[in-house]
């Protein structure tokens, strides 16, 4: 939970009948004035209705709300995905007093049908209604937009500018269909820093880059992810300078960051966070490669369930991938333990190595490819019996 | 089982000791006199001895004998590898009274030991005592080469070049770590044509893109696969016209594909065979990348383990792939029942579809994604808690 939430939001989360189970389903973060807001969104050309609506509102200095659905993801593209997803900014902007192209919209959960729309308008009255600046409020907010999550996702950070602090506060959602690019993810960060547009949409490029496009579960991109940074500038704190636009800069990236971790932290049956962290490359893109190839291997991933010190899975993931690199100079440490090394595999007590991984939540491959200057990070989950089950039965 | 074997080939496969079980685990493959044979091998960067050095050795005119063991894959660089691999090379030579770059090797099985040459040279005297031209011989090699593999992968065609028959006869190993491109997938296809060796490199190039190159488990690209043609030239039909030679390339493309198909069928854990069938692409290029990411994708795989009908996942597997297509052209049959049609989901009885997918083991997916001249064919399994187990639990 943030120690201080920003300025100028107020935060509020219903349950709106569209999950049967009667949890909280709708979220609504509204600022109290114009603020500025810029986002990114999934590539996939497979999207939902509101991924153009935002695309097509931010970044915007006029921004008003963001309204968040879960448990129906109107991943229907066509006519009635369009219509559905202007009904919930048209009654979202109603409620609070703006225009549809001031409210922001993000669905997430089942693909694959109409939004319960029965539900959703006494729905967004209902959570208007609600709407206030307390923690409280924010978490109710942070706990409607889950979906298969199985807690809140929350971060923040305080920066000081001179006497000034400046706050930033996210939640996030996700836990499957989380592939390397912004998966079926959700994320908010707000701040009360006072920002232009401009800023804030490298400001929230950069971050998602180091973040989220680095986390996967099962690399399947899905249809409906955003990231969006909502600036209140309630903050009277002078911004402008480098170094304090840095600093904020920073911030928000440590934010998502912390985020993205909780994200394959709590992927559909992980019992592992895999941290993979690639030094040595011929170039940032070829590491990048080399993360991704690892982190997408199912082979890697059940030997991490296994607490399987299984060399061979990463090297050999690392070796197909396309990125070049000369195996004479390829080592490997796991949890800090080297098992490869110059191409070859060291001397090692494997159950001693699997007793290391097994109690350990956190798993980290350090491999290294070479002494070139390409780097890279990627965080993923691993491969469970409770994930096959988890995702085969997952229709309602 | 093949209905006549090729002319001019012995076999033999010996329990070696290498496999812990006491299973068959070492086969031989030898020719009566010098033959053809051409071979297609791993892109892996990180790959077995035996790969380097059967690519230096093929095509070759003076080929005379192709051995496998299974158990223990040799996987390691380095001059330990190096040299167990050309010990078991001048072995066999000198048992069939050949010289060592005469002789082909293929290892498979678990990655990250040393061979066991200890037991690995006593087993190549005894499987060169064992040669025979009989079915049960080559029943005998065929079982050798399996590692988690639960049943054989035999095929075979009869050609007639005026009043002679060729006769090809292949077989193949592999059920996990198999990626889009040649996985620990290892198969050797035997003829009696007399063809040269640029012919011979020419066809099983094109049977490999045709057939092994388009299988998957979990598209992790292995150490040490390989796929060989060989040609004892014993049979008198005269191949040098085109049409003979055509009507070879398909009976080889054929029987890659036959063997081929059985790899995800045995998949470790699978309930089901996927076969993708893409259509109406921009280019086979495109259709083949949308192909690979259906087939990659494990939140696709689990929905065809729960029967699911998802069309959701599917399409949206095609619209991250990179490929370009307009969502409105989008249409996708699963075993011949239109579920998606001009960008839309049909009305149709999930129960039904459900029960349809349950009733069979072959799952078809057909995805049309426009007008255009571009088509895939793919084969992969589903992903079940078996492989998962398997997988996790797979260390010696």
């Amino acid at each position: 939970m943030p120690n201080k939430l920003p300025d100028g939001f107020r935060y509020a989360g219903v349950a709106s009948g569209v999950k049967a189970s009667g949890k909280l389903d709708l979220a609504l973060i509204a600022t109290e004035q114009d603020a500025v807001a810029a986002g990114v969104y999934t590539t996939n050309i497979v999207h939902a209705s509101s991924i153009d609506w935002n695309r097509d509102i931010t970044p915007t200095d006029q921004f008003r709300a963001l309204v968040i659905n879960s448990g129906n993801a109107n991943a229907c593209t066509g006519q009635q995905g369009e219509s559905n997803n202007r009904s919930m900014a048209e009654l979202t902007a109603q409620q609070i007093g703006a225009q549809p192209n001031q409210v922001c919209v993000f669905s997430t959960g089942i693909i694959g049908h109409q939004l319960p729309m029965a539900q959703i308008e006494p729905g967004i009255s209902d959570v208007a209604n609600q709407l206030g600046d307390s923690k409280d409020h924010f978490t109710t907010a942070a706990e409607a937009i889950l979906t298969t999550d199985q807690g809140l996702k929350t971060a923040s950070r305080i920066i000081k500018v001179g006497d000034q602090e400046i706050s930033v506060v996210g939640m996030a959602k996700g836990a499957g269909m989380i592939g390397p690019k912004m998966a079926t993810m959700l994320a908010v960060v707000m701040t009360d820093a006072a920002i232009d547009k401009s800023s804030a949409q490298t400001i929230i490029q950069h971050a998602a880059d180091a973040s989220f496009n680095r986390v996967s579960v099962e690399g399947h991109m899905s249809t409906n992810d955003g990231l969006i940074l909502i600036a209140s500038g309630k903050s009277s704190a002078s911004i402008d300078a480098g170094e304090a636009l840095n600093a904020l800069a920073g911030a928000v990236e440590d934010t998502c960051i912390e985020l993205a971790r909780q994200i394959p932290a709590d992927g559909e049956g992980a019992t592992h966070l895999v941290e993979i962290n690639i030094t040595g490359a011929r170039s940032d893109a070829d590491a990048d490669k080399i993360a991704r190839a690892i982190a997408s291997s199912n082979l890697v991933k059940t030997a991490v369930t296994g607490n399987d010190p299984n060399w061979g899975r990463i090297v050999s993931a690392a070796g197909y991938c396309g990125a070049n690199f000369a195996m004479s100079e390829v080592a490997l440490k796991l949890n800090g333990q080297t098992v490869f090394e110059h191409g070859q595999p060291v001397d090692f007590c494997e159950k001693t190595v699997s007793g290391m991984l097994k109690d350990s939540f956190d798993t980290l491959i350090e491999l290294s490819v070479g002494s070139g200057p390409g780097n890279a990070r990627h965080w993923t989950s691993d491969l469970t019996t409770a994930y096959v089950e988890f995702n085969s039965e997952y229709t309602t």
